[in-house]
């Protein structure tokens, strides 16, 4: 194979599949466009957990247990934030705040986000491309029961406990396809496009909603796999499942068949779920999509890549 | 007592003396006016390097060994700023990097230094006040052989080593008399003046360049006692005998003497300099001067405070 295959992804959960198919697709071919609607902007430092933790994963530095943040982190600096009474909340560790640190000069200098994630990932030795979905600043906002709250407020310092009304993404009508995807389209290098079983109202939502992305996947000359992120009317991990019956829908791969419907050729479902299979309109395989272990990203990840 | 003393000082050795004086003074009247000439911005971070000095160590968490800095520092952050290829020529440790985020985000919140400072050092437990020579910027600068040199590239980045031509203190005309003195001044509370056994050129100039403080000196209805920084024609800590042969002075307590001839009432020089003490035109006293330990501090204390 010498085309591309180009994931969307968000954080911890198309982390791992990402780490799957960087061990069995060579480097060159495989990109990964992350979600950056969870950035903001806290002490002054721009963070971007997404792109963290999909560069931290593949990397191989990540923190497995939690699947966010650097592993054996300390907490020196924030241990005496609390000293000041700062804002703890956010858990910024000792490793991690080098990436802020140097994401925010970077960016500071006027370097864009696509060419400081490529900084940063190139090194800890990231060989594959990690591209933000978009250089200027797109955020999710969460309508809630409590008021309209910033990502980061909904998810880390409220623990998703509202009830979610409506999402939107501000400034994603100013974002613009990102550049390699412009050139990847030119010279009609993606051999196919796989959406991981990241969150489909946080993670993948936003990056539907940079209107050239979404219209890219809708006129797509190459075949697009999903995966679904729900088992048994449940989220693999994460507030998805909680979200989707806060907006009046039941958690599961009939529903990501219809969120994906424009986008997606065919849908990948956990075999606890193969009896839903008749219900979903597109081609759907039926697989292990539970990645406790490297082996298990392997397996779903040579899955994704034989599809195409 | 019910009138207060004012210490100028720098950072390591002025701390001590400031620490010492602090064990035998009521709280309320001990102000110490600290040098912020060595301020600088590194990574969008505000650092106050001899504020943080005063500060640690009058909260008894500096690290005694170094003398800057706080007691069982960590370094995780700067050795993961490496991989990144940063700048980690100062030394920023995993606590005192929250000094800095706080202390940045408060003056972008537009409090004043002042303001910052008294709120860094109550939430470390001082009750002493700790007052920056000035609210806005004066940076020291120094002229070498090797071109012009902010304090900190000359001092922590080239470790003293280039020749010292010249100093000057950029922002100096523009800097007004700290509230707080304003204050002292007219309620004429102020007993006497310290001048610590800190650099005179690089911790005790900068104060003095602020015209208002030295008419303030020159003017004043209060004694002045200052500590010599020299025995036996070095320094007690520091490059300052380094710094004095390159301007063409000895460094000696003649020097000190005739330095602050207009300021200074008396002067406490060591026992090893007592053959210098008619050469020198003010009161002078013999003492131990050199402080090693907590008794040593207190021992100097308590003599400049019998001056009084």
């Amino acid at each position: 194979m010498t085309r591309t295959i180009l994931t969307l992804c968000g954080g911890i959960g198309g982390a791992k599949l990402v780490y799957g198919l960087s061990q069995i697709i060579p480097d060159e071919n495989l990109i990964n466009l992350v979600n950056t609607g969870d950035d903001f902007i806290h002490y002054g430092l721009n963070i971007s957990p997404d792109l963290d933790t999909v560069t931290y994963t593949l990397a191989g530095i990540n923190d497995r247990k939690k699947g966010w943040g650097v592993e054996k982190e300390t907490w020196a600096f924030l241990n005496q934030l609390k000293v000041f009474e700062g804002e703890d909340w956010f858990q910024l560790g000792d490793r991690d705040l080098a990436t802020h640190i140097i994401r925010t000069t970077l960016l500071q200098q006027g370097k864009s986000l696509s060419e400081v994630t490529n900084f940063l990932k190139s090194k800890l030795g990231v060989n594959n491309l990690i591209v933000p979905m978009s250089e200027t600043p797109v955020r999710t906002l969460i309508q809630t029961n409590e008021g309209l709250l910033s990502f980061q407020e909904y998810f880390v310092k409220k623990k998703c406990e509202p009830q979610v009304l409506s999402i939107e993404f501000s400034g994603c009508e100013e974002a613009q396809l990102p550049p390699i995807l412009e050139q990847l389209i030119e010279s009609k290098g993606i051999e196919g496009v796989i959406i991981c079983p990241s969150n489909p109202f946080l993670s993948i939502d936003p990056i539907l909603s940079i209107k050239p992305l979404k219209d890219f996947l809708i006129n797509r000359n190459f075949k697009v796999l999903a995966i679904s992120p729900y088992i048994k009317n449940d989220a693999i991990k994460g507030p998805s499942a909680k979200i989707a019956y806060e907006l009046n829908k039941e958690p599961s791969p009939v529903l990501i068949d219809k969120h994906y419907e424009e986008i997606a050729d065919a849908l990948v479902i956990d075999h606890e779920d193969k009896g839903l299979k008749e219900e979903i309109k597109m081609q759907t395989y039926v697989e292990s999509i539970v990645m406790r272990n490297n082996k298990d990203k392997q397996h779903l990840a040579k899955f994704c890549i034989e599809y195409f």
